[in-house]
């Protein structure tokens, strides 16, 4: 059985995310959806609300699963046998930045592979931090968040 | 009439940013400096200080203006009716990011146009973090600064 | 009166190349869509072919004209007058051989200005390139052309 | 069925083609080595000789299988009912060149996904080129074929 | 006689920094690991223990001794005659930001050249910021620590 | 004694080259400029007047000399005991290629470092592939070239 992790800490889930989860569902008898948690961090959206609205938007698709945790993601990845994290890129800035973080989970767990897919071109654009900032300066991020999702 | 705004903190005024204004003021019939305010960041120099010596700077262009704003970017360019934004590119880094600020901002007002050019070879070292951080133990940074302004 | 060229060997012109025009149209006087032609290299389409598809596309528009050069592109833009080149970024790479192309344009003329703007992300992957590719196996291109325009 | 193309030229098949492979056997249930053939092309080694020698390195793994095509991968794939591609990326240019080509394949086909793994570090730097030119100098290419593999 | 000063953090000190001053140690008559300190950052291995962990691994090793630095990088190097600067860089992101530090150092003191090596590829993924987060999650961080070095 | 190999084809020699000598001839006891011949390729300048002009430029440096090689310049570099490869970085496209390349490098001989020093920035844009293209068309290369150097 194939059980991928889609780590992150979607604050907020964009259209950007969902694209990632809808390309690579087939691939995966089960994705979790992980949302990290890092007690230094301060996010916009509370982590029940994240883990709420995520649940829901993908309450009708037996595959997906949402979780927390804390800590490395490897580590979360081994206490759950998850065997696949997923993710996507989107310019080569990601490239060098996710690179180094498959590789060092690599280092520490031999078995876990880090698959990716190349984010849609209408949505490589989308960054959850410039999202925050939109929505913190009252600005409409309707168009950036899925269709019939309700953060 | 063609309206743009080249936006920054200008936490110095660099030679770069003159740089780009003087190369791209005859494309417009008006250009403003925006100078963007976040109220949790912390600058260098106050934003009066910055805001005399850039206007000081250019007045006798009277095509050049200096503004401050809150918030968007974007909003600050509907205000003041502005269609475009003006910014340089130094390095491959810099692209990946300022491609996500276009693409934002034109998601949000499809009228927004960002016009590039590249940095001056011979300035696309300039960086005013690092120009702070010689400032700030003391060394001399009068040679990234135009000639003639006063900070 | 601010003259810009778009150079390029349109081989086929493609919703990417119209994008950047159709973005940058209100920046300038007069676009002259220049197309380069190099004795040494193959073209799929004729030159003729492209001229005279270019030239019918845009023929409502009267601040559009079509033009072929051989030699320097800089070298074309003093003998017509023009100020400005135009040229779209789609990618890092993208990024750095415009760069040396632009900074090399202006060591030999220090008054040419190259514009750039950031491809729409839905067409950042539309190369001419691969449309060829695709047109020599017969493939269906017609998605990469402009609506409206006759190959 | 989960039928993956993993599509090159393998001229010569190395290390790093070897790793991609391995990696992702698992997400799959069948994974096709499809060597490109470019009758505008010079390979180093002939066609007939790459066959045999995949086929047998991989003789006694029934999920994987080596397969010849003309023309576009995307139509390979289609004809072959293969709803992935693999790949794997290197280095940041790597990416955008890959990122081309994947978009321009699912612009075609919005049902094939490509899938990327990154290269293992130790075989980051192995290119078929370079390869080919350390062999065309008389120079040991044995260190970057895999173990076992027969030429 | 040509002095070189190896600047960072080492917070902690990784196989990668070690095998920078491997590969360039003949190149120089003495290489200086310099720690810079800055007052407003937190680090996780207190200062003491990385002078003396560093020291005592090296402490065979004549031409190699570790100095602790606040300020700017090229005024520490202007103190102790220096005039090169060792660095090395792992993907193309690692160039853009140490091509700006080298360039704005060397618009300081224009003596001063930045010498480049390209980190050993099973080493490129190795990041301090990334040990750090590992450890501060009881990770096991050995691997990545030079055999025989004593955190 | 530390012995360096500057390779290239030096279709022509340009500023960009004689920078990079001149900031790292301290380095090193001895640099050959070795000027790589394949029998495939075409140059613009012949190669007896590339020897001529360079070995002219630096006959008062006793540490330069110019030399030409076929085949690989791992080598090369064995054959006349150089122990280091120099080379320039001017862009990110530069860092992966060149990664790539110092890296097999390594791989056939273990002891071959390649040094990179960053490029002068006003010197960056320099390239000989399009200073050829612009001596072919009749521009003036002049600029480009070292002051003093007769092509």
């Amino acid at each position: 059985m194939n059980k991928a992790v889609f780590p992150g800490s979607f604050d907020p889930f964009t259209k950007g995310h969902a694209n990632i989860i809808e390309r690579t569902l087939n691939l995966f008898d089960e994705i979790v959806i992980a949302i990290g948690v890092n007690s230094k961090k301060q996010y916009l959206f509370p982590l029940e609300n994240r883990i709420q609205s995520i649940s829901n938007f993908y309450k009708t698709e037996p595959k997906i699963s949402v979780k927390t945790y804390e800590g490395l993601t490897v580590n979360f990845c081994q206490q759950i046998g998850a065997k696949y994290l997923v993710r996507g890129l989107r310019t080569s800035s990601d490239f060098d930045y996710e690179r180094t973080i498959a590789l060092m989970n690599k280092s520490i767990d031999k078995q876990l592979e880090t698959v990716f897919i190349i984010s849609a071109p209408e949505l490589s654009a989308i960054s959850s931090t410039v999202v925050r900032e939109i929505y913190n300066h009252k600005g409409d991020i309707s168009q950036f968040i899925p269709n019939g999702f309700k953060i």
